[in-house]
């Protein structure tokens, strides 16, 4: 079985972009504030959204199922106060949820979280209890930087974010570090705030004593692990230099590394200095990279045929692409196993 | 010959960093301000500071120049106003002109610019001047983020930029992207800040057209180049998207990775996916990582290990240790030239 750990809904009908995009407007005018149920999604749509796109494409390149939250550009946390975060996290979550339902051979829901700039991180819980109680979500997308770019917030090692840790370990579930939209002006979204924000968190990690305060907190680093893998050297070294123990020790055990790295000798690298243990498959497919690769011939973003292509043993490589996800995301573990009954 | 084209005077006497913690306490205590004749650093000091550092590891590695600029995360451009920018950059230049004359045959010098959040960049142009007139310097480090980790300038891609970039075609000098400590505490200085201003500017020259404007413009790109030799895959992919031409046409004949890059599968990646015209040797030695690595007994900067390990051809190594250097430095070649004769 292969596990796509990384999806996201960035094929969903164009009713809630335009619903959004209402939201936005109704935060300075707020006669044209929409409501929750003006946004009218069939079963139908959803089906030949995922149908056509992301279920065509697994089939196509043989993964079988796929951790899907909402769009990570979209959840853009630093528009508005926390009441349109919530809102907004609120209908995300539950396109998600229904994807599940519609296929659920095929899609498990992570959650979005409600996150808004400066406001505390306990308001996030409700919505989190309800995705996971009611909707079965294994897992939860953090946002480092809601502020879009700013960096405002404190470090992930810090004790504002306590609250959420609590209930994650309480959960049982992981966290995928991902940010949103970048509305600075130096920093693309996917070229570069997406790619910093996993650098900048490993280094926190590197920097703090998280997993002291919570030994079965479990993050997942997109994107390959933003620039790690390719300066673990750097961080071996600056782990050294800040008398920490050894990367291993000191968060291995807690951090792990997708495979959203689109081209062969990326994913050499990340095969090659990061233990199998720590690497989990994933695609984001129908993300940030769309195109074909005029080299290949292939999609960019079929991470499967790079990780084919490297000297992985077999058993290794279903450590990766699947073993490893039900380890660090044992309630997808337990939603598989209760279907094989 | 092995030119390393990326050393910064990061063991300067004492007294320079004392000098500038009364400089910095003089912003808020104008009478605790010191004047620049009290700051007295000897020859034999500087000689010192030299013979038992840099010199004695470029002996022992087997390096032969260095291109020599300020102590990067000295530069602090976030502190104080323009003047205090302007007094500390002439400061230290000055250093690294001082180094260069006392031991010619090992050291360039390349200097810093006094910039300063939010000033006009043409107010760095006299020093410019100053420094490759009288100094002989080859290059300039560029900071795209005088801010300090808050990214308030526009990209490098923008007009705002434009008068300096005149100036480095009509000199024919590169400029070395390189931003100094990070005063935001989610940024690591060297473990994240360092890493994704290099990844950060890369995909502003990727969206942007600059070199349309400025063919002969020339900018190196530090630290292995961030993330992006990584994440190859995804900036092809990205180019694309965007309608740019490919990378190496779009970016590479104006863009060049050095070697800092403190592990062997690092430099292999690097070197199997850039093109061996655009990678130059470097080494950043004594400075953010200085420790020995324990699983080789050798310092994790002494990147001429790694080089020489990999598969590249003499011609090849040749190319990054020395004949790349001498193309993207003119002045540098010329000055070699005429030590020659």
């Amino acid at each position: 079985m292969i596990i796509d750990i990384h999806g996201h809904y960035t094929t969903a009908p164009k009713a809630l972009e335009t619903w959004r995009q209402r939201q936005i407007a109704g935060i300075k005018a707020p006669a044209l504030k929409p409501y929750v149920s003006e946004l009218v999604i069939s079963d139908d749509e959803l089906r030949e959204t995922i149908e056509n796109n992301q279920l065509k494409l697994m089939r196509e390149r043989g993964s079988d199922l796929t951790i899907f939250s909402p769009r990570a550009s979209f959840m853009a946390h630093h528009i508005g106060d926390f009441e349109v975060s919530a809102t907004w996290a609120s209908i995300c979550n539950e396109l998600c949820y229904r994807v599940s339902t519609l296929f659920p051979d095929y899609f498990v829901p992570a959650a979005m979280l409600p996150q808004s700039p400066g406001v505390a991180v306990e308001t996030c819980i409700p919505e989190l209890v309800k995705c996971v109680a009611q909707y079965g979500a294994v897992a939860v997308n953090l946002n480092p930087d809601p502020s879009g770019g700013h960096w405002t917030s404190p470090p992930l090692t810090d004790p504002y974010w306590y609250p959420l840790y609590e209930r994650l370990v309480d959960y049982d579930i992981p966290a995928m570090i991902h940010v949103s939209t970048s509305c600075n002006p130096c920093f693309h979204t996917t070229g570069a705030h997406y790619i910093n924000a996993d650098t900048t968190v490993f280094m926190q990690l590197v920097q703090g004593n998280l997993f002291k305060d919570f030994p079965k907190l479990r993050f997942v680093i997109p994107h390959g692990g933003g620039a790690v893998p390719y300066h673990w050297g750097r961080y071996r070294g600056l782990a050294l230099a800040l008398d920490k123990p050894s990367l291993t020790e000191h968060v291995l055990g807690n951090v792990f590394f997708d495979t959203c790295v689109y081209h062969q000798p990326g994913i050499e690298l990340l095969t090659k200095v990061i233990p199998t243990e720590n690497i989990l498959f994933a695609s984001e497919m129908i993300g940030a990279v769309r195109g074909i690769d005029p080299d290949t011939g292939h999609h960019f973003d079929d991470t499967r045929r790079y990780i084919e292509a490297t000297p992985l043993t077999a058993t290794q490589k279903q450590q990766i692409y699947s073993d490893n996800a039900r380890r660090v995301y044992p309630r997808l573990a337990r939603a598989l196993e209760k279907k094989r009954r």
